[in-house]
């Protein structure tokens, strides 16, 4: 009894073991990519609100800028009567009403937590290249640190994505049209995630597919360098892409 | 033909004139309730994300603590071994893997981002009490200022608002209940919006309806008041409903 008793201690002992030290680089890439997906959203969110409520004060701003960035620097750097000259309007041509300053301040309150939203964003995006740096050189000069971080966290762990076909890479993210195509013969999809790899949006338009795929090729070898340790390969690899594609 | 151009002028700077002028109180009650909602969102959707997040370092707090603006507090103020303390455990009892300050600093940074979006959402509340305390004093008594916001949100303006008969008032925000009895025979619902007021939490489970009839009748009669400038009279009106349902 006792004996049994001391296995069932050692095997929970041996679980939280082997569940700590599953924590590694591929969680916290996962995590990261996903939270800057998720700040883009929450983002975007909240500038609509913040363009609906500020038109209330010159809707003619709203109209003139679409970069959202720019938009909230604007609010942010610039009073009333400067916003006006730039639009070359008057107070009595703009179709705004003059807000008093408690209500004004409101709307820049949330501008400012939307600039700091995105700054959060930038601030993942050079840490998630730092991680990268160390982990997966290859993968990082392959595709770029979003494209590189979107497909790991979509294979679930490096390991994972560098044991795929390529063929498989090429479609990572685009499992809907697959299936699609493969129940109702619609067209089957030529790329998922690396649609916006400059070498499939610098490529012909009739070439798009060929270089999809000569991409998730180097993609795949970029992956298994980096997972079994090899060397740095990947700017060989790119510079031969961009001979073919551009 | 100049007369008539004169008149499309005359004309535009009329329309632009009253656009100007529709912007009154009600807008800005309503960015600022819908802004809440928003906000509310927003941090729930991040708040997600910080708790897996933080579970790769201390899966034990996830599950002890409920309540997320408690969490955030926690991992902003005390260091991995003071936590460790409170959950009494060890350092080898614990899931999670003792991550590098720099992976640690990234999760801290979102934890802050939430904390301020929490505080934005105060913000907006205070200022959205202080606004209606001078433009409808009796709703605000009479509802509090979330639940008095989304009425006006809901109903469009004050005026739509004060032109309601108080049944209407009663089911604002429980339109698709309402529209699945009318078309499909459920039971017809008995409240919408006013379902988080507490004359109607507090009542017995089978006076509600009747708390809630009686209540959109005080809220309708307050939105006159405050509409047509009447004076002060929603305390009185809330006495009364407190004294007969509770």
């Amino acid at each position: 009894m006792k004996s049994l008793q001391k296995l069932r201690e050692n095997s929970i002992k041996q679980t939280i073991e082997a569940i700590r030290k599953s924590v590694n680089e591929d969680s916290l890439i996962n995590h990261t990519i996903s939270n800057i997906g998720e700040l883009d959203k929450v983002a975007n969110l909240l500038v609509k609100r913040l363009r609906e409520w500020f038109s209330l004060e010159l809707p003619e701003l709203d109209r003139s800028i679409q970069d959202h960035e720019v938009f909230i620097r604007q609010i942010l750097e610039k009073n009333r009567n400067q916003l006006l000259k730039e639009l070359k309007l008057t107070e009595n041509e703009s179709m705004g009403a003059k807000l008093e300053k408690k209500d004004h301040d409101e709307i820049v309150l949330l501008a400012k937590q939307i600039q700091q939203l995105h700054a959060l964003r930038d601030q993942h995006i050079s840490y998630l290249e730092n991680v990268m740096k160390g982990y997966c050189p290859n993968m990082l000069e392959m595709c770029g640190t979003t494209i590189a971080a979107s497909l790991i966290e979509h294979a679930g762990s490096l390991k994972r994505l560098a044991s795929f076909p390529s063929s498989t890479v090429q479609l990572l993210g685009a499992e809907k049209a697959l299936f699609r195509h493969l129940t109702k013969k619609s067209k089957p999809p030529k790329y998922g995630l690396i649609i916006n790899h400059p070498i499939v949006t610098n490529a012909d338009k009739d070439r798009k597919g060929k270089a999809a795929r000569a991409l998730a090729d180097k993609i795949s070898m970029a992956a298994r360098l980096d997972y079994f340790k090899g060397e740095f390969k990947a700017k060989e690899l790119k510079e031969d892409l961009e001979r073919r594609f551009s």
